[in-house]
C-alpha cells in the first residue's frame, strides 16, 4: 500500500471523472483517477450533438480531447487506469482497492463511475451473449452489414441504436414495451420513414433462440397476447442502465435503483465522499449535467478540504 | 403583441440560455430565445482553461462556437437579440415584454439571465464610471498599456483581472479586504511572483478621485486604521455580481441575494417558470455547470409540457 495520501480519489474516468480532475487540479488538489475506459461511455456514444459548442462531434473525438485536457494536469492528476473493487473508510481516510490488489489512499472521494446496461433476463440472453446479442449498437453495429436485427428499447439508446443501423443493416425491427417510444422525437424523426425500420410497440421479447449464434427472438404482443417470433441475425438490448455502485454498496445509501443519493453540490450523507454524474440519482443521464455535477462535487471538495484538518 | 404561442421563452443568450435552447429544439419545442449580447458573459472571458474537452481557449471562440450551435436549429429556436424588461403570468400562459415594447407569449419560461457587476458605492465610483473605472477586464485592460492601476477583490474574477493585465499594464496593484485572497490559488500562482504585481489585503477601498479621468483611490488599511493613497490610470472593480432578477422580482421568489430560488432541475415554486445558470440561488458560477443546470431545465420544460394541456 502507498504511503502518499491524496486530496481526493476520483473514480470514474467518463465526463465526470475528468471535469473533476480538471478542477480540483486548478484548486491545486493532489487526486489520484481510476477508471480503464479513457471517457468512459462517451467513446461509445457515436455521432453527439448535444456537447455545447460542437454542433456534430464524434464521441471519440470529444472523449479525445477530454482525456487529453486532463493528461495536461498530470503535475496534479495521478491517473491509474484500472478498475477499482471497493471504497472503504478508516477513521478519516478512505482506502480505494484496485483490482490489481493495490491500494491508495485519500481525503476524499468524487465517485463517478457511471451505469451499465441493464439485461432482459430472458432465456437465450446469456447464452448468445456476443454471440449475436449486444448491449452497444455503436461499438458492434458495422458488423451487421446487410443483416437483419432488432432493437430491444424504445428510449433514446435505441432510437440511437436504429439511427445507426439502418443505414448499415437491411433491415431493423424496434421492440418497445409501451404504447409509445419514450425516445427524444428529434430522434424518431429520423427512421419514421425509413423502408428498412419497422417499429413494433407493445412488444415484450421473451426469448432469444439460435444455434452457435442468434437465430431470432420470440415476443409477446402486448395488445392481443400472440406470441409471433422474427427471424434475426442479431439483437440489440438498449433497456436502460444500472448504477455502478458495487465497490461503495456497502459506504454509501443507494437508492431504489441502486444510485448515489446526492444532493446538487454531488454531497452524500457520508464524510468527504462526494458523487457525480450517471451514478448518482440524478434524473438527468447527460454528458453536460454530469460535467456540470462534477464541477459542483469537485468545488464541494475543495471546500470540505478547507475546512477539515488530516 | 404577437398571436404565436411559443412552447417556452428562453431569457438569457449566455451558455445556459444557449444550452437550454438546443435541448429544447432537440425534443422538438418551439421557442423564443432572448438576450442583446450572444453568448453574454462568455464573450468577455478571455482566455478558458475550464470548459471540459477545450484545453485553453479564448472567450470569443468558446462563444462563437456556443451561438453557431443554436443558430443552427433555427427551425425550432427564434432568436430575438433584445432585452426583456418584464415576464407576468397571466392565466397559463406567460407574457414576455421586450424593451421594444413588443411582447411575446410562451407556454413556459427557462429564466437565464446571469449576474452583472456589484458596485463599491464609494464617493467617485458613479463619477470616474468609464472615465478610468471598469467593471470588465476583458473589455478594457487594453486601454491601459504601460499605465498603472487597481484591481479592487480578490475573488476569481479580480485575479484574472489581473493575469490579464500584468502583461499589459507597467504596474497592478490588487486590493482585497480580507486577509487572504479568495482565487483560486492556480490563478494567484499566476502573478505571486510578477515584480510589476503589488497585493494588498486588509485593504477597504473608500474612495476614487481624479479629474477628468481617474488619478487615484484611497484605501484603509484595516490592520492598523491607516487611510492611504494610491495614484493610478485605471481601476478595475471586480467584487462579485448581481443576479439580474429584475423582470421577474414581482413574479418568482427570490432568496436574499436577489437569486431565483430554483432546484438541481430548475424547477421554481411558479408553474411552468423553470430557471438556470447564474441567476440562481447556485452556489458555483461555472459555465458548465451553467450548462449543465439549461440542460436539466430543458428537460423539465419537455417534461412539464407533456403533463399539461395548453
Amino acid at each position: 500500500m502507498s504511503e502518499r495520501v491524496f486530496d481526493v480519489a476520483i473514480v470514474g474516468y467518463g465526463p465526470a471523472g475528468i471535469t473533476a480532475g480538471i478542477y480540483t487540479a486548478r484548486r491545486r488538489l493532489t487526486s489520484v483517477l481510476f477508471g480503464d475506459i479513457p471517457a468512459g461511455e462517451v467513446v461509445n456514444s457515436g455521432e453527439i450533438e448535444n456537447w455545447p459548442g460542437d454542433r456534430t462531434t464524434e464521441g471519440t473525438v470529444l472523449a479525445d480531447k477530454m482525456v487529453q485536457h486532463v493528461r495536461d494536469h498530470s503535475d496534479m492528476v495521478t491517473i491509474v487506469p484500472k478498475k477499482i473493487t471497493r471504497v472503504r473508510k478508516e477513521e478519516k481516510l478512505f482506502q480505494i482497492e484496485v483490482e490489481d490488489k493495490s491500494t491508495y489512499q485519500a481525503k476524499t472521494v468524487i465517485y463517478a463511475t457511471g451505469r451499465h446496461p441493464r439485461l432482459l433476463n430472458i432465456p437465450g440472453e446469456k447464452e448468445f451473449k456476443n454471440k449475436g446479442v449486444s448491449y452497444c449498437a455503436n461499438c458492434d453495429a458495422p458488423l451487421f452489414a446487410d443483416k437483419t436485427v432488432a432493437v430491444i428499447g424504445g428510449g433514446d439508446s435505441g432510437a440511437e441504436a436504429v439511427i445507426m443501423l439502418q443505414r448499415i443493416a437491411k433491415k431493423v425491427y424496434l421492440l418497445h414495451i409501451d404504447e409509445k417510444l419514450r425516445a427524444e422525437p428529434i430522434l424518431v424523426d429520423n427512421f419514421q420513414q425509413s423502408p428498412n425500420v419497422t417499429v413494433l410497440t407493445r412488444a415484450k421479447t421473451t426469448h432469444i433462440f439460435g444455434d452457435t449464434f442468434v437465430t431470432g427472438l420470440e415476443y409477446e404482443d402486448l395488445s392481443t397476447g400472440e406470441k409471433k417470433s422474427l427471424t434475426l441475425d442479431g439483437i440489440f438490448v438498449t433497456i436502460g442502465a444500472i448504477p455502478n455502485t458495487e465497490p461503495v454498496s456497502q459506504l454509501v445509501p443507494l437508492d431504489e435503483q441502486g444510485a448515489v443519493v446526492a444532493d446538487r453540490y454531488g454531497k452524500t450523507s457520508v464524510e468527504g465522499f462526494f458523487a457525480a454524474g450517471d451514478v448518482t440519482d440524478t434524473r438527468d443521464a447527460q454528458i453536460v449535467v454530469a460535467a456540470g455535477q462534477a464541477c459542483s462535487a469537485a468545488l464541494s471538495v475543495d471546500d470540505y478540504l478547507s475546512r477539515n484538518k488530516f
